[in-house]
Order: C-alpha cells, then sequence, then structure tokens
C-alpha cells in the first residue's frame, strides 16, 4: 500500500491546475529546472580561470526532465541528508553523463535548489489563482452591474438591518477578490531566485571561478577590497542599475567575486527576480506569500459565508448553478463550491501563521524552521488554488432569486426600514414620541396603522414604509466600485 | 504530470509506518472498510421486516478491497457531491452485485462513513505512533540510568547557571514522552464509530427495517412513547449496560427504533468505541485528537530542541549517530532527526487549532468546518508518525560525549557553582560580602584566590568549588522519575 | 495617559469572575501566596543543619497581601530581569522587616514562583469555570427534556435534510459541555506546584539547608548514593506513596537532599499538586490547559453557531431572552451573548497553538517559549470564562419557538422526509421509478398527488408525509444523553 | 480586586509608547476623536435639508475628552450591547449637553465609530513602531558596516559551515528591519476610516440629511440614477479625482445622497485615508495589519533567534550591553531583550491567523469575526511595539566579541573551510582523491599534514587554510545591502 496522497480528502483542489502545478513531479521539474539553469548561468559568465563550455548548460537542461527520475527514490533518500536535494544531484549527475558531470550544481547548496524550485512551484501555481481570480472579478462585475438596485435586506448580526442591494454586495465581494489578486500579483513579480552557496557568502563560486588559490592577495582581505568594492559599485549604477554587484565583463569575478554576476545570471534564467541577497534566513518571500495566500482564502472565504447564509432554505436567496447531490435524499442540492471555499479559509491562516513563524530562523539555515515552509506552502498554494477555482465557478453559475430578496424584504413588516422611520419622525414628532411609536407598533399593519394615526398626510407613508425605496448610496456605491480594475497580469 | 504527493517535501515521514497507514489507499479501505462493517451489522441484527442476509455482509466484506477500486477517479469525483463516499457507493454497489447491491450503505448518510474510516485510519495510524513512542522511553530510560550521575551544565536563557545530569535531561524527555504516549493511547481507545444517518436521528434506519408504513402510531409520537423508552432504558441498564437503547431481541426495533443497536453492531465490527450520541457535530474525537498529537509533536519538540542546542560545534556534548551529510561540506554532520522533530513541531499546532476551530460547526452537518478537519487530521497523524519515528531512532543511536559535558563545566571558571558559593558563603561573611566577593572576582584561578584570603580553610574549597559535587537532587529525581511505566498498549 | 486594559476591547469576559480572578492584581496575589507556601514549607521541615522558624512563614503570609504593593512599579521593572519576580522578591523581603527577611525566596528561582502563581490562577478561575459549565448543563437537560419531542428541521450544509427534535440538538449541546467540563474538571486537578530551584536539580535546597560544606562525600556521588536512593524510594512506596522522595524524618535530607520533601511541604500548602519533576521545561500542565480550553472553547461555540444561524430573522426558531439592542434600529434584539461566545471560539485555537509550539523549550528554562505561555494563558483563561459565564446566561433564558419550528419543517412541501418516502416507496415501486417519483413530483400538493397516483392506499400517506412522524430515534437518544452526569467538582 | 491588566505579565511591551497608545483610555480617546470628526465633518458639509452648525463640531470635540468619562461603567455596560460604542454615545450625548445632543452620532452606526477608532489607533501604534524600526536599522548599518570585514563561523543545521562576516549578518537582520519598516508604513498610511451607516449603504445619511421623505422619486430608484452618476462620477474623475461620489457643491446630497461627501469629510477629520467602499465585512485593512505586524514580529524574531545563539556561554560572540539579572547567580547576564522578542515572535502569527480568519464574515456586520478582531489586534500592535522597542535597544547596545569569533573558527581544525579544500584539490588531485583526503584526515596539524604530502607546494596552505581568507563575497554583500534605505516616513 503506497502513502501517495492523491487527492482523496482534498477534493477542494482535486483536478485543478494549481493541485497539477504543486504536485511532487512538478516539484521534480522546478528542482531539475533550477538546477540546469545554474549551469546555464555558469556557461553564460565570461572569463575566469574556469569556464564551463556552453554546451554543458545545453546537456544538463536536457537531461532534466522528471519524468526520467525515480521519485520514489529520491523521496526515501532524501530523509537521509535532511533535503531531497542532495539525493537528485546524485541522479543528475549520473544522468548528464561524464562530459557533463563537473557542470552539475557548481558551489552550490541543496538551499539554493530547493528554494529556488519552491519560487518556481509558487510562479507557476499563482499564475493559474491570478486568472481564476481575474475570472472571479470579471463574473461579479457583471452580478454588480445587474443587480445594482436588487434590493435585499441587509443583515447584521443575524437580524436584518436595513435593505441594501444584491450589486453592492457583489461589489463588495469584488473588492475583496481584487485585494488578493492585485497582492497575489506583487509578491508574485517579487518572488526571487536563491543562490548563496553553503552559507550565503557565495565563497565557492570564487574559489572555482578563479581556481587554484595562488594569489597573495584573498579576495576578501580588507584593506583595498573594501575600495574597489565601492568603486566597482559606483560604477554599476548606470541606467537601470540596482545595486548589481557584477564585477567588469570579461573578468568573471573581481573584488566581489564571481557571485553577484553568477545570479543575475540564474536568476534570468529561472525567470525570477534577483535577489540583493541570498535569503537563506531572510525569508521575506516566503512570508509574504504566506500573508498573500490567506489573505486570499480568507477574501473568498467572505463570498462563501455568504453564499452559505443566502442559500439556506429558509432564505433561498442565491443558489449554485449545481449543487452538490446526496445519495439519501434527493431533494438537495447543497452549496458545494462554497462548502469547499469555506474549508480552505478555515485552514488557510494556520498554515500561514507557520510561515510567519518560520521568520525567527536561526543561524545561516535553521533546523526546523526551513523544513516547516516546504510542505506549508505547498499545502497554502492548493488550498487557495482550489479555492480560486471553485469561486470562479461558483460566481458563473450563480443563481439570484430576486423575488425571495423582495419577499424577504417583507419578513419584518416594515422594521427593516425602522432606522428611516425613526429618523423621519423625529423632527415632527420629537425623538421620545417618534421613539415609543416605533417600539409600541407591531410590524405589519399594525406599524402603518400608528403612523397614519400620529402623523396623518404630513409623510409620504408609501414612500417611508416601501423598503426598496430606502437603499441609501448602494447602487451608486456599486458604480464608485466598479470603477476599479484589476493590476495587470505580466 | 500527476498532482499526486508522495512525500518530496515531507522527508520527515516518507516511508514511515503511519504514512503508509493515512496515504488515500489506506483511507479508501478504511472507507471501504466502513461500508461492509455497517452491512454486516444490519445482518447481524435479529428480526424486524426487513432482513439483511449474512451472506450479504460476505459479499460486500470481500468486494471492499481498495486496490480494485479506481482511486483517481474517485477524488476527482469527490468534488461533485462534496466528499468521496458518494461515488464510492456507486462504485461499491456496482462492485457487488446484483445480489448485494440492496444491502449496500443502508439508511447511512455519507458523514457516518467518512467520519468511521478516519476514525478507523487513525486508530490504525497510532498503533505505530504509540509502538515509536514506547520505544523512544524504552531508549531514554537506558540513557536516563546511565547517565544518572554524569555531571553536564545546566542552562537557563542560554546561560550556564548550575550543574545538572545528562540523566534528569534525558528522564525529562523520557516524561514528556510517556505524557505523549498516555494521551495518545487514552484518546486511541476512545474513537467511535460514527452511525447517525442523515441528520443524526437514526430515522432511515427505522424506516428501513420497519418496511411500508401502515402502523396508526409512529415511533416518534409522543404520549406513550416517552413512557416505554423510560422502561426499555430501564431495563437496559443491567449488569455492564452503559446506557445502551438496544431494543428488545428479535423486534429489530422497539420504540427506540432500530437505530441503537445497529450503532452497537457497527461499532464491533469495526472495532471502534460506540458512542453515546451520533457525533456529526459534536467533535469531540478529534478535537481529543488534535489536542493529542499537537501534544506529541510538542514533547517530542522539546527532545529535538535541547539535542539541537548540545549538538552544536561549539558545545558537542551529544551527536545523532549517522548524521545527514552535505555535498559540499564533507565535514558536516547533521542533526537531521532533530531537525525533522523539530519541523514537526512547528507545524502541529497550527493544525491542532484548525481541528480545535471545527469544533463550531453548526446544524446537523455544517459547510466547511467538517471538510477542514479531513486533511488537517491526516497531516497531524503523519507529522507525529514522522516524529515518533525519528525520536526512536535518534534516541537509539544518540552519542553522549561524557568528556564535553565535562570540559564545558568549567568554561565559567566556577561561577556555575555562584550559587551555591553564594549559599554557603553567606553564613560565613554576610550577605553583603559573599555577593560582592561573588561579583567581583574574576573566574577561575582568581575566584579561588579570592576564596581562600576570605574564608581561609574554614569552607572545603575543593568540594564547593567542584561543580560535580553540586548535582542537587538530580541523580534522585532520575530514579524517582524512572518509575514510571507507560499505560498499557491494549 | 496610562496603558491598563480594562476590558474595553474585550466585553465578552468583562466583569466576570473569571476576569477577576486572572488580573494582575490577582496574579500578583498568586505570586505572594507561592512566596508565603515557600516560607511555611521551609519552616515546617524537621531537622538539618539550617532552620527556619515557624514564625518566619506567619510572617512572609502576613506581608504577602497584593495591595499593599506598588504593582505599576513592578510592572516596569519586571522588563529588567526578565520577570516579575525578580523585583518581587526585593519589595517584599523589605516588607517582611529583618526577622523575616533571610527566609524569603529561599532557595528558589524566580521560575517556581511564576509558574506556581500561574497553577494558582488557572486553578482558582477554573473555579468560576466549571461552575458556570455546570450552570449551562444544567439548564441544557431541562431543555432537553422539555422539548425531547419537539420537531425542527434537521438541517446539514445549510439545507433542510430530515427532520430532528430540539431536545436532541439542546443534549448534544450539553454533551458537549459536559465534555469541557470533565477535561477542565481533570486538568484542574492535576495542576502542580513548581520548584526546583536554578535549573531544576533542587541543589539549592540541600546547599542552604545542610550549611556550610564540609562533609567528605558529596550528595550526588555516584557509588553509594544510587543504592542509598534505591533503597529509600522502595521503603518510601508505602501505603499511598507515589514515588515520593522525602528523606527520613528529621534529617532534612537524606542522600535525595531536602529538595523533595521541600517540594512536598510546597504543594501542601499552596493546594497544588504535586509534581514528580520540576516541569520548568516539561510543559505538560500548561500545554493541557491550553487543549482542554481551546477544547471549552469550541464546545460552546458549536451551541453559539447554532443558536446564530436559529435566531435568524428567516428563521425564528430560537432567541436570546434579552438580546442586545441597537441605537439605530429600534426593532432589533440581537443574540449578543451567543456573538461574544463565537468570538471566544475563534481565538481561543491561536492561542491554544502558541501553548502547544512552547512545549519545544530549550535547555533547562528556554529564552521566549516560557515567556510566550504568561499572558497567552491568561487570555485563554479570560476567554473562556466569559464564554462560559455568556453561555450559562444564554441557555438560562433561552427563548424556544415550537411554532416557528413547526412552521419551518413544512417549508419545503414534504420533501423533507423525501428520505424517508425513498426508503418506503423502494419496496413497492422499485429504486428507480421511486426515484424519479420524488425527482419529478413538484412540492407541496403535487408530491402528494404524485405519490397517492403512484401507491394508492397500499401506504399511510399522511403518517408518511408528516414530518412531525419521522424523528427516529431522536426521543430515544436524548433519554440516553441525558443519563449521563458531570464529573463530580472537588 | 479589578481585573486591570497593567502589564505584569507583558513585560516586554511594558512602558513602551505602544503600550500606552493603545490601552483603554488611549482607545476610548480614539472612539471620542471618531465621533467628534463625525460631527465635524457633518458641519462642514454645506446645504441639505438639515444643518449642522459649525458650532457644534467644537462643541463635541471640546466634550470628547476620554478623562471625562468613566471607563470602568463603560467596560461593563459594553457587554449588554455588544460593544462599547452603545453605551458610549449615551455618556458623549449626554455631556455634550441639549444644544449639541442632536449632532452626536448622526446617522453613524456602531461599527463606523469602532473600526475608525481602530483605525486611529494602529495609526498611532504604528508611529512609533516605525520610529524604532528606522532606530534600529540606523543602528543595524553601523555595525554591518564595522563588521563589514569581521570574521565569524558560518553555521547552518548547528553546525559550523563556512565563514561569514558578522558585518553580513547584521546587513540580514537590517534587510528584516527594512522589510518590515516598508510594509508597516504601507499599510499604515492605508488605513482608512469607517462610515457606512447601519448596513453600510450610507442610507440614514441621505434620509437625516433629506428630512422628511415628500419627493415622488426615492433615491434608489434604478432609471435616471444611473445615468446621473455615471454623469456625476465622470466629472468627479478630474485632476486628483479617486472616483468620489461627491454630489455636487451645495446640494449636501445628489443622486448618490450625500453619504460620499459626508465620508470624505469624516476621513478628512481623521486623518486617515478615503475608503472606496465601507469595509465593515470587507477587512483588508485589518488583514493587512495583521499580516506585516506578524512579519516585523518574526522579523525581528530572527535577529533575536541569532542572538540567542550567539550569546551562549559556549559561542559568546555577542551580548546584550545589560543583560538581565537572576537573585540566585551573580554572574549570570541573561540576554533578556532578544528573550522578549522571541517571546513576541512566537505569538505574533496565532493572532495575525485569528486576523485572517477574520475576513470570513458573513452578512453585513458577523456574529463573532468582528469582535475577535478587537483585542487580538491590540494584542498584535502591543507584541510589536515592544519587540521594536527591544530590537532598537538591543541592537544599539550589543557587544560584539571579535577575538571569540575568531577563535571560534578555529574549533573544528581547519574543516570549516572543506568546501574550499575540496574545490581546490579537486583540479590536483581529481575529485576522488580530493574526497577521499578530506574525509580521512584529522582536524587540525593532520589535516594540514595531509595537505603537505599530497600536494606539497602546488597550492599556498597557509591562504587556502586561513577562514578568514575565505569570506567569498560577504563583504561586498554588505556593500550592496547598504545601500538600501528605508521608505520615507510620511
Amino acid at each position: 500500500m503506497t502513502s501517495a496522497d492523491l487527492g482523496l480528502l482534498s477534493a477542494g483542489h482535486a483536478g485543478s491546475a494549481v493541485a497539477a502545478a504543486t504536485g511532487d513531479e512538478a516539484f521534480l521539474q522546478a528542482l531539475l529546472d533550477a538546477e540546469a539553469a545554474l549551469t546555464r548561468a555558469w556557461a553564460s559568465l565570461a572569463g575566469g580561470g574556469f569556464h564551463v563550455p556552453e554546451q554543458a548548460g545545453l546537456w544538463v537542461t536536457e537531461a532534466a526532465r522528471a519524468e526520467r527520475f525515480d521519485l520514489p527514490s529520491l523521496v526515501l533518500r532524501a530523509r537521509e541528508g535532511g533535503n531531497p536535494v542532495i539525493p537528485l544531484v546524485a541522479d543528475l549527475t549520473a544522468a548528464v553523463g561524464d562530459r557533463a558531470a563537473p557542470y552539475v550544481h557548481l558551489g552550490a547548496t541543496s538551499q539554493d535548489i530547493m528554494d529556488t524550485a519552491l519560487m518556481l512551484v509558487a510562479h507557476r501555481a499563482l499564475g493559474a489563482v491570478l486568472s481564476d481570480l481575474a475570472r472571479t472579478a470579471g463574473a461579479l462585475a457583471v452580478l454588480a452591474a445587474e443587480h445594482r438596485d436588487t434590493p435585499m435586506p441587509g443583515r447584521t448580526l443575524t437580524q436584518h438591518a436595513v435593505p441594501t442591494t444584491f450589486g453592492l454586495k457583489a461589489a463588495g465581494w469584488r473588492a475583496l477578490a481584487l485585494d488578493a489578486h492585485d497582492r497575489l500579483l506583487a509578491v508574485r513579480r517579487s518572488l526571487p531566485a536563491q543562490l548563496g552557496g553553503a552559507a550565503g557568502t557565495m565563497a565557492a563560486f570564487s574559489a572555482i571561478s578563479e581556481g587554484p588559490a595562488t594569489s597573495a592577495v584573498p579576495p576578501g582581505s580588507p584593506g583595498p577590497a573594501l575600495v574597489e568594492v565601492a568603486e566597482s559599485s559606483k560604477s554599476s549604477e548606470g541606467p537601470g542599475g540596482s545595486g548589481s554587484l557584477e564585477g567588469s565583463a570579461g573578468s568573471g569575478g573581481g573584488p566581489a567575486g564571481v557571485g553577484p554576476s553568477l545570479v543575475a545570471g540564474f536568476a534570468r534564467e529561472t525567470g525570477l527576480a534577483e535577489p540583493v541577497l541570498p535569503w537563506h534566513v531572510l525569508r521575506t518571500p516566503v512570508a509574504d506569500l504566506g500573508g498573500a495566500l490567506a489573505f486570499t482564502a480568507g477574501a473568498l472565504g467572505k463570498m462563501a459565508a455568504d453564499v452559505l447564509v443566502l442559500s439556506r432554505t429558509e432564505i433561498g436567496e442565491v443558489s449554485e448553478a449545481a449543487g452538490g447531490g446526496s445519495s439519501a435524499m434527493p431533494h438537495k442540492s447543497n452549496p458545494v463550491r462554497a462548502t469547499w471555499i469555506a474549508a480552505a479559509a478555515r485552514r488557510a491562516p494556520a498554515l500561514a501563521a507557520v510561515l510567519y513563524g518560520a521568520l525567527a530562523a536561526e543561524d545561516e539555515r535553521p533546523s526546523g524552521a526551513w523544513h516547516a515552509e516546504w510542505q506549508t506552502l505547498r499545502d497554502l498554494l492548493r488550498l487557495v488554488g482550489g479555492a480560486a477555482r471553485d469561486a470562479a465557478d461558483l460566481v458563473e453559475g450563480l443563481r439570484v432569486d430576486r423575488e425571495r430578496m423582495r419577499a424577504n424584504l417583507d419578513l419584518t413588516g416594515g422594521l427593516i426600514v425602522s432606522e428611516r422611520l425613526a429618523a423621519e419622525l423625529t423632527p415632527v414628532l420629537g425623538k421620545e414620541r417618534a421613539r415609543a411609536l416605533l417600539a409600541g407598533a407591531s410590524p405589519g399593519q399594525g406599524l402603518r396603522e400608528a403612523l397614519e394615526q400620529a402623523v396623518g398626510d404630513r409623510l409620504a407613508l408609501d414612500d417611508l414604509l416601501d423598503p426598496t425605496h430606502y437603499l441609501g448610496s448602494a447602487p451608486a456605491l456599486v458604480d464608485r466600485a466598479l470603477r476599479r480594475t484589476p493590476g495587470e497580469t505580466p
């Protein structure tokens, strides 16, 4: 019996694009992509005592296909060394053949490859999430415009409060979906490659690049290096310069060593952002992901919470296009998508808390904090990937029952506009009498009669008592909200 | 590319007994075991208008083998209906053939099967966890006894405080392992089967059992039923009675209906405890599991935290038998098991929080709270399963370096016994002079000379300054702690 | 402007017994109680080289009154040393006068006093919580019995499923309240005093007790000590012995040192349990508290979630006795107690997660894990204290509307018994035709006509279609559940 | 005994600026500030049927001083209505006298005032946090520059890996402090005022403003309103327009009603941002705060984790300027600030999880999700406020011991540069022989001799074996990192 998890307990994201983009096979591919990008980055370096042939990059890239590797074996061997990269490097080195073997994993540490792969997987998964969020926001814009003026009960603390419109509710859901979209988009663009070597000093890159140490002045010697780096960095802050440390062309090194140039090339090859510092223990990217993903789950969870309330048998104002069935009760149509989203919204915050907790990582690589991130981040991506898909499907098929909304407005026999009645009666009757009238009248016909008796025709009672005439700025707020557009996907 | 998760990011539990016991295939088997147990429970009921042949139980049991079912298809179909039981019942019904088809899933709701399967999986997984905890406690008992008197620095707030013994430390680890063992054992024994029908009233069981409704007096009618139930319940509280509601033999029902009898039989067939009430929304069993599992992760996490500190290059008092290697740095031997345990201890509390949160489940079945439990509970079982295995392996192979412990005791030049010096100098010199002496003396030889000058031979300085002579009750506390034995595994 | 928190943002527990029992003043008193108990425990020790006069215990007890101490000053000074005990000992020593000053805080470490005070505060606060839980369970027993047969819709995934009774719902709430009660009761009984000295070896106690070190054989010397302790421990396991390490009477020490005797006396003086080992870094008591408190919040949160659903304007089956008002909307009566409980249920699991996380505490005292517990545990006690009070008040005043329950049963036009109809039609019509009929008929009169056409008078349709005739074992389950009684409060 | 919490268990933030800015008194003042701003915003509206005199704004502002209100009474009365605003409005109305009473809390709902006050308190507290973070970053810049080339062991998984510099470590801490600073700064700038009325439709504002309803065309009527709003909004998108809905000047209303104009004025009066929509149940601001605060706690927690490691007795590379003392052990100097920060980093993520969870808020105001935010957000602000203060103090006084760093580099007898040795030996000896030599040689002199034997003078062994010559790009990375500056505080 294998221990594989195919999603039997996670139907919320089973079969989704994000599930596929975050599976073990996809993760293995990302690890291999990182290794291949590293060899290519080495090959793109000009000069230096040590040169990686351009061919080597091609050979490693060619060999780095997940389907050729023995995933179950890697899983088991990962345990011994503390991560899957150690056995993977062995297998990849064997796979590329003798001619390319010397150019695999050059100077890198396992964490360089793991973190880069995590970022690649996140980057790919977020593509699908952003697309589903944009789809959700698009469908909600249609719903909001369509129901801009559709009156329904506004509910606070479970009780009817004052009327609102379904359009305003949908516009609010959309605002949250856009908030989530824009946060994830910003985080996605910032996801950095990782390349620092054993303890983040990039020392091995220089040692490899420079060949045997025979120079009398070591690269890190205090005196002159400081001056030269200052100069080199000054010159590198030309047009478009973002503080690059690349040495002069052709040298493959310079006082800063070859590391910074290599990182720039590595970032380019992976398509990820170039980091200012190795971030082995500066986990801002992972924490930012955690926060934005938990936010997204919660933002969609708000919509799901509302759909669950409005779908109740007694309320019946909305329903999912094709609800979930029941084997025993033929009549049931359950709000199943909202349920999956609600479940994700319950799980995601705790996972984000683990990632925020992992910021407090001791040393140049921690024992535990880093390892706690891997599966946690994957779970978060999956939960949010499933929730975003379900949200888009839910909204695109949502059935809105205007009649039930209108009928429900009358359930309190006019008390749903008691706020308005109080406001309008006060100038006429004084605050005391106004309150007494409203508190004393029985809902429905009794209320109307009490009003007629008290104010006669001084107030337009038909208007005053009509809940659809007390929508306030709801329609206008819909218009305002709809002017916002999502941040652009790159 | 499949989305399967084989454990690439979860090496802490990859390949463990618990990983296998909690995989999708194992979970599918547990679902099938629950269905088969239900049919057998029906068959064991005597009398009633509707009878399930004994053969049916055998047929369903025979068909209910996970390897015959299409797991990936079930995963995908689970999404539509909201859980995997709905498609599974269809597949199982087809698999058993026409003769047994009418006896599959009789009167049950999906949650009955899901919850029972969750409990079965937890029960099975906990067997392995308990065994590893007992192994851990056993190895720690040996270590504690062996190092009962091995002096080492006691450390508080990262600083040397006073001496302790490694035996006392190991005895403390063992106390936590036993606490975890006993909590999990108690929870495991209490894990209940679930069988309540659509909304926990067991109504379908009676409807099925009694056949077409022609009787004039329905089972739930207030008047006489109340009396009869009271009588029946009274009689059922005979010897060994735990509040059973079983009707009289042969009737297949009685005023309480057939439900309670069926639940009793179902519990017997599954090997789980019989619940007092259906617990669809009374989630004590799941919350108890969550708490005991998070406790276990933390209890083992304490040991891991200590091993990580004591393994530091500068401290070197313990090391794992075969540490994790490094591709780049041949000299490294990392505390890899402690690292996996530490990672689990960081993740588990958040997962338990999700389960405690799921207690607040609305209605007779909630939308989201229940669904959030499934994968969360599985993840917790796996984290703890991996941590318990790693803890046992770690302890059984732990290398203890008495010499480093002894050497580290001297690092403060005698100040590690400053508490004792203060206590013993005070009666001789008075509090003020004693404190001044200790605060002013430089560690090492300076301290000794200051003491000689102050007290001459009034105190036995060799004894006083020897950190190995200030172990207090540590050895005796080891003896006391070792008298405790783990609760018995059933 | 002071930074004091009086409860403005925590109205859920403001003014409750638990709030008072957990305030800074109550905590200060508990710290002082621990100090006084320590001096009394010393005074009760017989023999030894060092003797604490019985009077000293009285003097310290007399001085140890919170109102005499400068709390704001203690708060500020706590920061420097890392906890409030260090300044408190200074103030207490000054307060007791010269004659008792030498007997304050003898041999103890700050953590001994802090932990003991935490346990005292928890013990006191839990008294009020248990009382409110018993009150809740009592009121729910009345509700469950009264509404044993009161039919109402059972709801799953927000939709009407099959009928149930309000009594069964109330019995379920009660089962959870009792689960919480019994868990808290067990934890409360186990709360231990803390007394271990600087690093948990009790070494200072012996050093103080024995006076100047002149003996040639130190207490921790390996050889003979082991034998003697084994003997002494054997003899101490007489009647009622729980592994006590007390030395022989009159010696004030023996090979185990005076520590164990002192701890036994200290536990007795505080009224807390005697621990097997000092638990400075064996945090089982705190984790157990965290789990049981989070469980309680969730258990009450289930009831609150149901009350919130059933109070909805559209459902109206229950309402709080005196709901919260609204300044603007005179008609509103909000379920305010259920709201406070629901808020507590959302916060408590995260706090428990912090406590479970704090189990992984390095060394003999950790830097951070311990400190994270203090306020977290207090917050949990307060949240649960408020929730328990609100739950009792809520239940005692809950208004149940039988008519609305009955009316709501008809909302689906008979489909709420579709499970029953399917079960009963199947033997008559076959599965296919039965399902087709139920899926095709329109609710209400249409359903009845379709049934009449299909089965004529072969089935008792009046009975079959009456939702109050399909309550299954609900009433009997109420009876069973009511047989359970809460664990006894000591 | 009062239940007040003065900080006895929270010494980490006791006495800090943030503690004062978040106390009940400060919160009460923020509530009053919100009420006063509302009256002033009304007074600043031109035209309309209802006019608030400018004097009223002054009268209310004058009366709205926290010290004049009975805080304990408000705390107790808050419970009944569900929040403290209801009793506060009563007290404030009484306080302003008859002439201003009609202008208090006009059209607002309690949540408008609560949320605005929460934002005001957060805004004020974050000012102090940002200042402390800037102070921290400043002191770290000095440390990083000063120790740019100070070699020390790089540590991974608790073991010495390769050398790094303390400057690079300090630069990493600074990068995290700046990340925290910039995230909090961005969130602080976005904190919005809240003003939506009972259910977020702003209906009461129009009702009040327009006076008795006599117009035949209600404000929310579909047809023409849509057109007019579109036009009005077009015109309002002139220079600097951010989608404002303000009606035409002098009208005090227009088709969108007076609400949007009032909100704009209210935001101006409070100094908070103007929201696009009422955000009663669109909790982005609170979730963003939660994420950024948890990030900050974790970012500072990384520094604290390192300080705790490096302060260990055996490592001794850094120490706090004035460590915490011990009553019993005169020699101890504990890293007390790092401890408080570490404790905060353990607590904050769980609190943020509560806030992310509160996003899933049903209806137009939820029962529980909103209420769970209040104290949670305050606790987070306080934890982070204390941690930021402690971080700044810690860094400003940190003592760095270059000699210990240098000495510790030699602890592995040359193996700390084994990565370099492998890289340099491989081209000379081949991979196999190089590895064999490094794995076989005993550390220290043995390693040197083995190297001499193998490579003679082909490699510069003095250079190769000197750990201070293997710093890689560490110094250059410090330079790069120091080029970053914090985002500007407004």
